[in-house]
C-alpha cells in the first residue's frame, strides 16, 4: 500500500484524514472501511469500529499493527470491487471515498513523528567528505551507525513552500529516504528489525549549511543548521515493505527540472536493520518514529558546490516511492542573531 | 506556584493528574477548581469548565496561558480559605483534593515535552574541559549558545530507578536545571523572553560517558551517550517565575548523602532569555518545550573522575525548586553491540 495523510477543506473547516493512493486517486481509508461494514449489514456500529481499526491519524493507525494494516487492505479491496462493478462509491452518509489529488493536500505521512533520527549511512557520501577535508573516514564510522535527532515539530509534506530562515546564506537540500517504525520495541536484533518497519518515505533534510558547518565543530551536533520551521520535508506517501525492497532504489534530485543529484540506495553501508538494532539498545522505539538514511552520494548542494535560490523547485524522486516537491521560499526580513 | 504532575492508584486503574504543592501536601488542581465552581452555585457545568480551564495534563494546562494560571491560583486560594475555616475538602463527587505525598507518585512536571534542548551555558564547566583537554574554549562558545536535542520519550520524574543501559561502563549524572516554555512563539527577543517561560525544574541529564566521548568526535552530537530509556530525569515540580529568580540559585548533587557537586546558577554565561532568542530564530517554540541549562561546574562525575555505581542514590538539589532523587539501576544482561 501507498499510505498517505491528507487534508481536505469542508464547510466546517479543514479535516485531516489518512488514505491510500490508488492510481491517480486518494482513497479515504476510514470512511471506506465504514462503508464496507455498513454495506455488510452485520453491525450498526460501523463508525466506532472503523475509528478503532482504521483511525484517521497515521500514528494511531500504525499502533493498530497487523490488524489495522489488514483492515486497510480489506477497505481497498472493497472499493476496488465496487469500482470494477461500477457501483456507487460513497460512505454511509454520502462521504466522498475517492478524491482527485488536486482536491486534497498531501501532508507528511506522519505529521508529528514522536522522534526523528537521521543517520550518515551512505559510504560514498562519507568518502566525499574525506576527499574535501583531506581526512580519512574515521574508523568509528565503520564500527557503529551515527545519527542525530531532528526537530519533530517542523515536519511538512509534499508541495510545500519552505521558508528561507533569516539567519542563513546557504540553504541546502539533502536527498534521502527513511523508515517509519510500526511497532513498539527495544533491544531489537537486526534479523528481527523487518517486523518493526511500517514503511518508507522520501526525506528532504533542509540544512542551513553555513551555520551547520560552524556549529558542528562544537561537538553537540546539528542545531540551527537543521532546526527551522518546516525544515523536515517528508512524503509524498508511506510505502509498505511488501511493495518496496529498499536495497537498490534509484534516487534523484532535480532543481527546476535539471538533475543535480543521482544515486542508488545500494550504497548504504549501514542497513536500516542494523541501524534499528543500534538505536534500540536500552531505548524504546514507537510507531511513527522516523529514521533517515542520510544523504546519498552527491545528494546535496554542498557536495556539488551549487546552491538553491529562493523560488527554486526541488524535486526528490526515489524509485518505488514517488516524487517529493518543495519550493524554496523567498528571503524575508533579516533579523539574524547567529554570527 | 509549585506545579506538579502526579499519578494516583484507583480501583479503575492509574490516573494522571496535575496539582500544586502546598507544604507537604499535593492539591488536585482540576478537582479543586471544579469544587470551587460547584460551591459557587453559578453553574452546573463545573466539570467541563474545570476541564477547559485547568485540564489535568500539564501541556494542555500551559496552553491555557495566563487564563489557566489565574484559574489555578483561584483554586489554591479557594482551598486555603476552606482549610483556614476548617471546612470539608472534597470535590463535587467526594474526590480527594489534598493528598499526602506518600499516597501519590510524582511524575516529571511535563511527562511528554514536545522538545528537549540542552545547552552548555555554565562558563566554568566549559573552562574545566579547557583544563583537561589543554585546548581553550573556542571563540564560538562565546558567540552563540550551543545545544543538542534530547529524546522526548525518555522523560521520568522524582524517585525513579533509572536502568543501567546495557552498553556502558560509565554511567553519569549531570546537575542541571531548566525552563519550560509557556507560550507559542518564534523570533522571540531576549527582552521579551520572560513572557515565554512557564517555570523551572531540576534536570538530571543521565549520560553514558564512555559512549558519549567517542561518538561526539563524529560531529553529529550526543546519540547513545544520552539516548536511553528513562535517561531524562526532571522534577520534582515546575516553579513559576513569580516565585523563582534563576540568576543566583545554589545547586548541589549528593551521592548516597555525600556532596559531590556544588555550584551556583550565577555562573551561567548564557541566560535562558538569550538562549530562547537564539533557538527561536525562524523556529517555533511551544508550551511544554524544555530547555536545559547544561551542567554546572563540577556538576558531573566526569569532571570529578568519580563514578556512580548500581544502587547509588543521586539527589540533585536546586535552591527554590527542591530535590530530585534518582536511584541508579542494577546492571542486567549485557547485550551490548556498541563497540
Amino acid at each position: 500500500m501507498k499510505l498517505i495523510t491528507f487534508s481536505v477543506q469542508t464547510h466546517l473547516g479543514t479535516q485531516t484524514r489518512i488514505g491510500a493512493l490508488l492510481g491517480d486517486k486518494a482513497l479515504d481509508l476510514n470512511f471506506a472501511y465504514a462503508a464496507m461494514l455498513h454495506d455488510s449489514g452485520k453491525t450498526e456500529r460501523y463508525y466506532p469500529l472503523a475509528e478503532a481499526l482504521v483511525p484517521s491519524d497515521m500514528i494511531t493507525f500504525l499502533q493498530g499493527g497487523e490488524q489495522s494494516m489488514s483492515a486497510a487492505k480489506q477497505a481497498i479491496e472493497f472499493v476496488q470491487q465496487r469500482r470494477a462493478n461500477n457501483q456507487a462509491l460513497r460512505g454511509p452518509d454520502k462521504q466522498i471515498l475517492l478524491y482527485a489529488l488536486k482536491d486534497i493536500e498531501l501532508l507528511a505521512p506522519v505529521t508529528n513523528p514522536g522522534s526523528i533520527r537521521d543517520t550518515i549511512s551512505f559510504e560514498t557520501h562519507a568518502k566525499n567528505f574525506e576527499k574535501r577535508t583531506g581526512k580519512p573516514i574515521p574508523e568509528l564510522w565503520y564500527q557503529q551507525p551515527l545519527y542525530y535527532k531532528g526537530n519533530t515539530r517542523t515536519v511538512v509534506g509534499h508541495n510545500t513552500v519552505v521558508p528561507w530562515p533569516n539567519y542563513t546564506e546557504k540553504l541546502d537540500y539533502e536527498l534521502e529516504f527513511g523508515v517509519y517504525i510500526g511497532k513498539t520495541g527495544s533491544n531489537i536484533k537486526a534479523e528481527d528489525a523487518h517486523a518493526y518497519i511500517a514503511g518508507y518515505t522520501i526525506f528532504n533534510d533542509i540544512s542551513a549549511r553555513d551555520v551547520l558547518q560552524k556549529e558542528i565543530t562544537m561537538l553537540l551536533g546539528p542545531a540551527k543548521g537543521k532546526d527551522m520551521d518546516m525544515g523536515n520535508v517528508m512524503g509524498p506517501c508511506l510505502v509498505t515493505p511488501d511493495e518496496l525492497d529498499p536495497s537498490s532504489l534509484d534516487m534523484q534530485a532535480r532543481i527546476n527540472g535539471e538533475v543535480w543529484s543521482s544515486g542508488n540506495s545500494s550504497d548504504m553501508y549501514w542497513s536500516f536493520a542494523k541501524i534499528i538494532e543500534y538505536i534500540s539498545q536500552s531505548e524504546t522505539l514507537y510507531p511513527g518514529d522516523f529514521i533517515g538514511s542520510g544523504t546519498v552520494a552527491f545528494g546535496c548542494g554542498d557536495e556539488l558546490e551549487r546552491w538553491v535560490q529562493p523560488g527554486d523547485l526541488i524535486e526528490l524522486e526515489v524509485q518505488g516511492i514517488g516524487v517529493l516537491s518543495t519550493t524554496v521560499g523567498q528571503r524575508t526580513c533579516n533579523t539574524k542573531t547567529i554570527t
